[in-house]
């Protein structure tokens, strides 16, 4: 529930995303719309771990702490479910590690939050989907096949909204930025630096590019642009290591 | 360079994607090519800081804190970088918060992870057109025109091996979990949750699913499911607040 | 807004207190309805600070780092909120650290989290009077003495609340805990551990306790209870620093 | 004991309180004694978690870790008590989360900071009774005894200091904000915003308000005061989503 | 893999050291070199522990939990390696804390950032014999020799780099702060602070000072010099705590 | 104060390391020694800190912060100092980011610990000498010179104390370690990983190694020892990536 991509971080991304819209109304409208649905799946994700520790004995709750699905729903089986909460929910993951807002994104280009938005639900209906794996007991696998469904529906809805504006724009994030200011001997090769040529085969190394701007090219030997980086001394009042004789 | 979306966070995610690869070589490979570019846009980076710092005066420093592009660029420029780097680049972000590992992605999905890459290269490349427009120094506007073109090339790239994916499995991830264990009714309608309708008119709302699986719905007015919830008062020696007569 | 006692501290506090609330419906139904307002605070100063950044040249951005109130207002009034978030509002608090979810308090013992909330109301009507004290826009100061007077109702709220439950229980939470199980000898001594003795001249230093059992004590001069530590050497496999010959 | 509410918490707290004390000797004197106290309480502790874990052989760690009172006062039993520590305390909370100073309160208010002293040691007392209730071991229940001992002294002192000041200002924080500044239409009326009504019934929403300036009412269906927020396009140099036809 | 003086920590510390390097190309050269191989190591790692975790069915997973050098090795086993990186390795500590670049030092002092790797590489192969010495897993122990080895060179490569930069300047850092600027009659006194006078049986505490340039001197009572500090009170638009009469 | 290497860190890693010293009382004694001096460090400090604020009107606070010195000597000064500690000092750093206890080492091995006391007495004396340079107020100035004269004190004890145990030990940590157990053909060579050879001509590279045990030897051209690491695919139950048949 508190974790990267849990029901808190997408109910504040995409509230913050609404709230920040600049303009086009009907995407300010749908942020909200779906912003104030995750908060009711917080709701109901707190209501069920709060109603599987009822009155669940302490041993009970440490061998919960074996099974990883409610371990790992729970926001982190650890004792401070006992000592801190009281049995109850705690907007942490699943290692005890507090929600911070670092994971919510709003960067005010909707085409950029959108994908955001579609990896948050991707990497959240995949999660979801081990926590049902990992467990039988009913119930719970009866409530995570709810949020399965939602997710499958948040997936279909951001590809949807980003091939709206992607047809709109163009596919590069930001499509604002004229392309003779980048440097484009470079914008399309791809560079081979690891060991190995598989990477080769793939569709980014040959072909029509995604933009329809040019065509992908292979660099198997890249070389290095930039001259060997050389930097002064520092100067004397920050203490730095004073040079040696040998490098004067 | 530290912040969410720096090359800090694209290197590591990127590596450790790769290196936890399980068959498919092609895109290990690929993987390990960028994670691989993007450690040397790190030093790219840190050397073009550490110029920037070079010999300057204090009083220099205190100026190019009120340059939102190098004080951005300098990854937060605040007194530390005078007092803990001596004039050294740090990898923290523009407010001095100190890059961690839960931004960076790597779950064995990779469709899942390539839109995490595809949204982590859409904000960087927003975030470098930002600092492009921020400045008015050539040297920096020439390293960041290098970056902004790789940008253009990672965006691409990451839609290529989308597409390919995709093609593959289908575009709903997990693409591995049976249909009829997911709640159906709910898969594929849009709920109205927050004032305005304006929402009804988007792409998401009617017409053909993204996964030509169905049908788009719109529920103007949903209704809220589950019953409402109750909890058993907690056990004794948990000493939560005792139930008041009128509650018993 | 995403500080310690921000917007978005109490209204996380006021709902997981609600969805946690273990029967006594009063207190459940009053905690959604505080939880639910901080909601709307929290988009009010959203909205408010997007539209305090809007078209705002980047000078003037620079500037307002210069007028704490709109510095703090912005949540972190630094290059980020070009860079990252486009001119949008950010969940951070007035330094740029991440709003986190240890910030919130949801323990069981609704005495224990009124005085919680009490705090809380307090130390935000403080800065919020801090942040109408340092600012001279006749906009923010209307907006931020609705806020004020919010927080006077709240405090208000949650004294009342207070005395409703000290009156069914005792004033010392937790007040299910029997009385022979703690060590009474030290329940009612102030002990004089720093230099000087003003603290005897206190409320706490004579007169009937404030839970009407016992009447205070002073100790000016604590004795330690406890005989002098001494832990046994590491086990072999730790690879602690060995006992000296001098030692054993 | 590096918790939220821990020992370290309580111990910073205070001394940072009493160091940053401008006039009133009496408080600043009272502050330094009980925050020199909490140091003390914090090597209780530590020295107890270390002889807890003496010749502990790597088995009975791991027992200890399904007990969730030596967990949570070990203060996280983890596998780094013995890789990290050598079976050393560690400033951690039972997830092995670190301690951190945005725990600490000090506001430069003293009824502000009273207010967070009760509630640290209510939720401090409560946790350690918790401890007392989920462990057998009489050694740690003797130890235990004592600190919540300790706490109902120092619950019973802040509420005297808390009286005190009270007396002397009002019991609205801060006291010297002039009341005509704040918006007063909204400064004493419930205003209900969930499901239910329940809330009604509470002392918080009828009588004689709490600082008896006032009395308490109830809204029974709160009308939005403020007009529809309405945001400026962003300026081209931030690269936002541009207009689209339709919203122009 | 990612904890405090993890490879993730080493890595970037000696490559930002290396980076921000002024002059002295030998050292530079040096710290990329070992910068390179400690990337290296993070691949091992991250390599064993994904085959650790290769195809191990869940109850496999949890039994893992139980011995700390799996645990430990495999950066905080906790259900989030099933639900959030589908068996793969994370950059996180043992308790799934992540990791985080405060823990990398690069002050642009060789001399203080050479102590700090000595420090790195002692705490770091003292972690990894203990993860040694608590499995019996052949393969793992295997691959620790390796890493053990390597830090044993590691360590004695900053001792040797720590004796040239101390016969170039001396053993204070920083050497190039003028003597007569600092407060020179405190600074070869041991001051006893502590009950018990063992320390001053120590050799800190007598004879010629490591630096050569005095003798130690042990202070078994040291006096406050400073006076008592006064501060004045808060001016009104603070909103502290008024003073009260009697301290006026 | 609040930084890694600040009061605050020296203080609480001291008193921990003593608190968890197993025998050898002459070091726990010296250990508490040293970390009641810094506990009266951080006082100091916390009032210069209130000093420097008293009565300064917000505009001067504005100035300062384009002081480094009291920038960084006031931890963060930022709007926070008005807003939130009402002109007192906080635990934070000079970027706002609050000091947190994983900056503390208490390993449990003696000699690792003194060489991380060693490391942050070198960068703390470091970044006082910084402080110094950057400011010219007379008053700071002095007190800054008592600090840096007890850096000294504190460098020269460090470095007694580890040739103490180096003496009694060896100068490996840990020196418990059996030399057999470690994969010793890679134990004492120097690999060349990166461009450039100049690493060649350092110490550690040939000669005597620093432990006296072998020679240092140079590996221009390190070979990969282990093999191609291989994963196999994942279960079904995990949903990763499916393998494609060309992996097959």
């Amino acid at each position: 529930m508190g974790g990267q991509f849990g029901e808190i971080t997408v109910a504040m991304q995409y509230l913050f995303q609404g709230w920040n819209c600049r303009g086009n109304e009907k995407y300010r409208d749908m942020l909200l719309d779906i912003g104030t649905e995750e908060i009711a799946h917080v709701e109901m994700l707190a209501t069920m771990i709060a109603q599987l520790l009822d009155s669940a004995p302490v041993e009970t709750q440490e061998n919960a702490a074996e099974d990883p699905v409610l371990g790992a729903v729970m926001g982190g089986m650890n004792p401070q479910h006992i000592i801190v909460s009281g049995l109850g929910a705690q907007p942490t993951d699943s290692s005890g590690y507090p929600w911070n807002s670092r994971y919510t994104i709003a960067s005010g280009n909707l085409l950029a939050d959108f994908r955001a938005n579609l990896n948050a639900e991707s990497q959240g209906r995949l999660q979801v989907v081990r926590l049902y794996e990992s467990t039988t007991d009913q119930g719970v696998r009866d409530m995570l096949s709810f949020l399965i469904a939602r997710d499958t529906m948040h997936q279909n809805q951001w590809m949807a909204a980003i091939e709206e504006l992607e047809q709109q724009q163009s596919v590069v994030v930001p499509s604002t930025f004229p392309k003779e200011k980048e440097k484009q001997e470079v914008a399309y090769s791809f560079m081979n630096f690891s060991e190995g040529t598989q990477s080769q085969t793939g569709r980014w190394a040959s072909g029509t590019t995604m933009d329809n701007q040019s065509t992908f090219e292979y660099d198997g030997n890249p070389k290095p642009m930039g001259q060997v980086p050389s930097l002064h001394p520092a100067p004397p009042y920050v203490h730095d290591t004073p040079l040696f004789p040998d490098n004067l």
